[in-house]
C-alpha cells in the first residue's frame, strides 16, 4: 500500500497546436529567425506546457524543503548539521539568498522543515513544519528512510505543488537545505546511473580533496549496502534525504498540475533524475536553470539531456540558481508576446 | 586637429577600498564562501567602479546607434539595406526586441541616427537625428570614413553618454543597428588583431556558406587596400561604421564619466575593443553581457580577455545581449546588499 513504487503522479501531455502557433509567431517578430538563441525555444515551449499563445511566468512559486541527515555522523559536510535548522530561521527573517532573490523576484517563498534534528520552532513566521522524522538514517549503515517515510516526503513535496496550483502559480521552483545533502544525492545519482561514486562526489559546502576522497569513500560503502538497479523510489528511500524525496514528489506535483519546473541545481536535478526516472513523461516539464559548480551536477544534466540556461559557477542550492534564471525567462515571454512582426511594423523581410 | 588619434577620453581607477571591503563583505554573507559563483565577483567589481559599499544598476541607460554601410554594395548581408531606417521606425514604436527588453526593465532608451542612406523622418518620437553622413562609403574601394567623419561618429556617442551621465545612470549600454555592420566589424577586428578573414566572418543576419566566404573576400579586399597595424582610431574611420565609431565614442564616454558599461554582441565588443587600444584603462570598466552566435565574436571576446555573463546563442544585437543579462547584474547587488551575515543571522559558519 505505502511501497514508494505505487506512487503515480503522471503529467499531461504538452499543446502540440499552441506549439506550432508560437513557433510561427516567432518567424514573423522583427529580428532574422533565431536570433534570440534559446529565448525562443522557451517561449514556444512555455506556450505548449501553458497551453496558450501569450506565456507567462510572473507568478512564480518557490518551496524550500529542509531536512538532516544522519551520514552527517561520517564527518562527509564542511559545516555542523545544526546549520539546517539555524538556515531555515534565515530564510524566515528574509536573510538567506533565496529570501532575497524571492522577493527580488516577486515570487511566493514556502519554507516547509521535511525533518530536521533541531526541534522546530514553531514561532518562525512563514515556516511549515511538515516533520516525517526528526533526520534521516545514516544511509552508510541502513536505508536512510523506511517506505512510509519516503511516501510522507512525497506528499509534503506534493501538497506544496498543490498550494502552487491553488495560488495560480505558472513556474515552480523546489530549493533544497540540508547539510550533507550532497553525500545523498551523490549516492542517488550513482545508484541510478551504475556511475562510479568518484565521478559523482564533490566538495559540497566546502570540502577539502581529502574530504572529498572521504566522502566518496562513504558513498562507496552506501552503494555496497543498498546495491543498484532497483525500482527508483525505493533507491530514493534508502539512499535519498527527506528534503530530496520532497523534491521528487514536488516536481512530479507540479508537472501533473500542469506547472512548468524550473530545475535548480545538483540536488534538485538528482531529485528531478528519480521523477524522471518514475515518470519519463515529466522530462517535458522541465527546464534547466544553471549548471552547478558541483561536479557530480554535469554527469546528472547529462543523463536527463539538460542545457542549463546559465553556467555561473554557483553552487549554494536553496533555489537560488533556478530563482537567478528566472528574468530570463520573463524576458523571453515578453520578447514573444510584445515584438512586433515584420508585416505589422513594415519592415522588410530577408532579401 | 581632428585627427582620430587625438580623441584622448580618460577612465577613472576604480576604487581599491570600496573593492576590498566588498570582497569583506561577500566572505560573511550566509552561504558557502564563493557558492554564488560569478554573481560575488560581479557585486565586488561594481562596488569598486561605483566606489559604493551598496552598488545597483537599477538606472540602466540604453543608446542604440544607427548607421548604414556603403559596403551593402558588394552583396555581403541577408536583408535590404533598407531595414537599418525601417528598424529606427520599429526601435521608435516599441515593437523592436530593445524597445520590448528596455520597457521591461525599467530602462531608458535612445534611439540615435548616426547616419542612414534613407532621408531621417523627423516625426519618429524620442528618435535623435545626428546624422554625420548619410552611411559610409564602401570600405573594400576606399575609406569607409573620412577623418572628421569618424571624429563626428564619436563625438555623437560621448554625447550620449553624457546624457546618460546627466540622468545619474548606473549601468550604461550601447547598442548597435545598421545592415552590413558584422562585415565592417569584422573587416575592423581582422585589421586590429591581424587575423585572417576566414576566421572572423560569419554569417551575420543570416548568410549560407557561399555568402560567408563571398563576405570574406570583400573583407580581403579591404585589409589589402587599408593596410594593418595603424593606430586603432585611424583604422576605426577606414574599417568602421558611423555606429561602431559612435559606439567607441560611447564606451569611453561612459567609463571617463564613472559609468560602467555592459557590452553587447560581436559589433559593440568590437567598438569596445578599439577603444580598449585606444585606452587600456578602459578594460576595467567593461561587464561582458554574452557570447553571439556570430562566430568572430569569441575571437574578440578573447583579446578583450572577456568571460561573458551569458551564453545563450544570440545573434541579434541592437544591445539586446546586454539587455537579458541586467537581471543578473540587479541580482547580484540584491544578494551583495540584503543578504543576512553569519553573525547577524546567527549561523555557525564552517566547521
Amino acid at each position: 500500500m505505502n511501497a514508494p513504487s505505487a506512487w503515480t503522479v503522471k503529467p499531461p501531455a504538452p499543446d502540440p497546436a499552441a506549439r506550432e502557433r508560437a513557433r510561427e509567431r516567432q518567424n514573423g517578430l522583427t529580428k532574422p529567425r533565431g536570433s534570440l538563441g534559446r529565448l525562443e525555444q522557451l517561449a514556444i515551449t512555455l506556450c505548449a506546457l501553458q497551453a496558450t499563445d501569450r506565456p507567462s511566468v510572473e507568478r512564480v512559486a518557490i518551496s524550500v524543503f529542509a531536512g538532516d541527515h544522519g551520514v552527517c555522523t561520517e564527518g562527509i559536510s564542511a559545516f555542523p548539521q545544526e546549520v539546517t535548522a539555524q538556515m531555515i530561521a534565515n530564510f524566515a527573517s528574509g536573510g538567506a539568498a533565496i529570501s532575497v532573490l524571492a522577493n527580488h523576484l516577486g515570487a511566493s517563498l514556502d519554507v516547509v522543515n521535511v525533518g530536521t534534528v533541531t526541534p522546530p520552532d514553531h514561532q518562525l513566521p512563514g515556516v511549515r513544519h511538515e516533520m516525517v522524522s526528526a533526520g534521516t538514517a545514516n544511509l552508510a549503515r541502513q536505508p536512510a528512510m523506511t517506505d512510509d517515510q519516503a511516501v510522507a516526503a512525497l506528499r509534503v513535496g506534493d501538497t506544496a505543488a498543490a498550494r502552487a496550483a491553488e495560488n495560480h502559480g505558472q513556474l515552480f521552483i523546489g530549493g533544497d537545505m540540508g547539510i550533507g545533502n550532497t553525500t545523498a544525492a551523490a549516492a542517488l545519482a550513482c545508484a541510478l546511473l551504475d556511475e562510479d561514486p568518484r565521478n559523482l562526489v564533490g566538495p559540497g559546502t566546502g570540502l577539502d580533496s581529502e574530504g572529498v576522497s572521504h566522502k566518496a569513500r562513504v558513498v562507496e560503502r552506501a552503494l555496497e549496502r543498498h546495491g543498484t538497479g532497483r525500482e527508483p523510489l525505493s533507491v530514493l528511500a534508502s539512499l535519498g534525504g527527506l528534503e530530496i524525496a520532497a523534491l521528487t514528489g514536488a516536481i512530479l506535483g507540479a508537472a501533473s498540475r500542469r506547472i512548468p519546473v524550473l530545475v535548480d541545481g545538483f540536488i534538485v536535478s538528482v531529485a528531478a533524475l528519480v521523477a524522471v526516472r518514475q515518470q519519463p513523461a515529466l522530462r517535458d516539464w522541465l527546464f534547466f536553470a544553471h549548471r552547478s559548480a558541483e561536479p557530480g551536477h554535469q554527469r546528472v544534466l547529462a543523463a536527463l539531456d539538460a542545457q542549463p540556461l546559465l553556467d555561473l559557477g554557483m553552487r549554494l542550492g536553496e533555489g537560488s540558481g533556478a530563482a537567478v534564471a528566472v528574468p530570463l525567462m520573463r524576458l523571453a515571454c515578453d520578447l514573444h508576446n510584445d515584438m512586433a512582426s515584420f508585416e505589422d511594423a513594415g519592415v522588410s523581410n530577408r532579401s
